[in-house]
């Protein structure tokens, strides 16, 4: 499914529900930050090299799994609700991002672009 | 472009600066909430009804659109490093919800699934 | 007790069960977040005004003080863990504000400080 | 100060510049985890390693100093708004957690309680 096709199967889903009137920007920016929150604790414990294995346990794959698709999931019925392309929006993003993080600069530092002309 | 080209797109700004070394999926959750953190930071202060006229002023529409392309690339970066299907895991949750909250049950309410055996 | 015995409960809390180990100041700035998150779920379908009466139903009530004891609870710890003096840092953060929003500019304005030379 | 005496601070600051009416609960909690958002991002490419030594550079130590302090007078503001004995509930907490978390059962261990009866 695209993008698009998931955002309609989502407001279809609210819909049927009867839930548009939960379902306002501020509302559902608090619901995404909300799961960013349970996904947080799948790995607040976790030293970085446990983190990049945590698919190889299945249970812990599958809450991983989970919480990643509610995370997007609001996020598509945001951007549905507010008629934003995320897609492009993301395009346009990497586009700007590349002007603000040139790679002889960035490379393999972690700074914010606002940092970059510092020596290290 | 379609989520994987996306992802395909983030993987090789990451490469080019030599930025997967960070892209723990720790450090992914960490930054995805982070923007999130950012996200609520527009909203928080808008009634909800000022929150669905949010993209009426250009400035504040900007603003919306790139927290919440932040957020999408995170997002899109961490299921990368993780080899996990976005897609698919949303396709999975919204039939999974639709046992969880069937809509004879579910209408009208935004309650949890667990209380909606519940007289209201 | 004071702010400086209830961060001691906790180190002991933490002491006795060998965690210190995991409070890393990276983790328990996540475990904060995470607890935030858990918070805004219990407020993300309020209406504001709802939101103003969420004591009065005795159940909610103990999930939101739960809840916000669970974000102290982390934040008094990461700032022991910091050697980080809390009761200092907003003392000094409303002398700070204090400056950044003069009373004249910020009556019942909810503008950052850096908009608050601009006319309405 | 007293936690007390610091909720009544920021009680004054908001009453001085009437910010009481965007003060609701739901409003404080997306404050509040906004400013968890900029605090995790302090944090995200650090390893566990140098964030324990994240003091040690002044300018970095000021930062966390002001995101901590934004967390703690949201967190002091909305246990205010609530009516909520803040001080009380971490006492609760840490008694409760005394239950759920025996040190026989906890030591050295990460993982929640409900999982505590599982062998490694």
């Amino acid at each position: 499914m695209t993008i698009r096709a998931l955002e309609q199967a989502l407001a279809d889903f609210a819909a049927e529900r009867d839930w548009e009137q939960f379902h306002t920007p501020k509302n559902l920016a608090m619901a995404l930050a909300g799961e960013c929150g349970e996904l947080l604790e799948l790995f607040q414990w976790l030293t970085p090299d446990q983190s990049t294995h945590v698919m190889d346990d299945p249970r812990q794959a599958q809450r991983v799994r989970e919480e990643m698709a509610d995370v997007f999931a609001y996020l598509l019925r945001m951007a549905d609700v507010l008629e934003l392309d995320l897609e492009q929006a993301v395009v346009e993003k990497i586009e700007s991002n590349r002007n603000k993080y040139p790679v002889h600069l960035a490379r393999g530092r972690a700074d914010k672009y606002t940092n970059l002309g510092e020596e290290d």
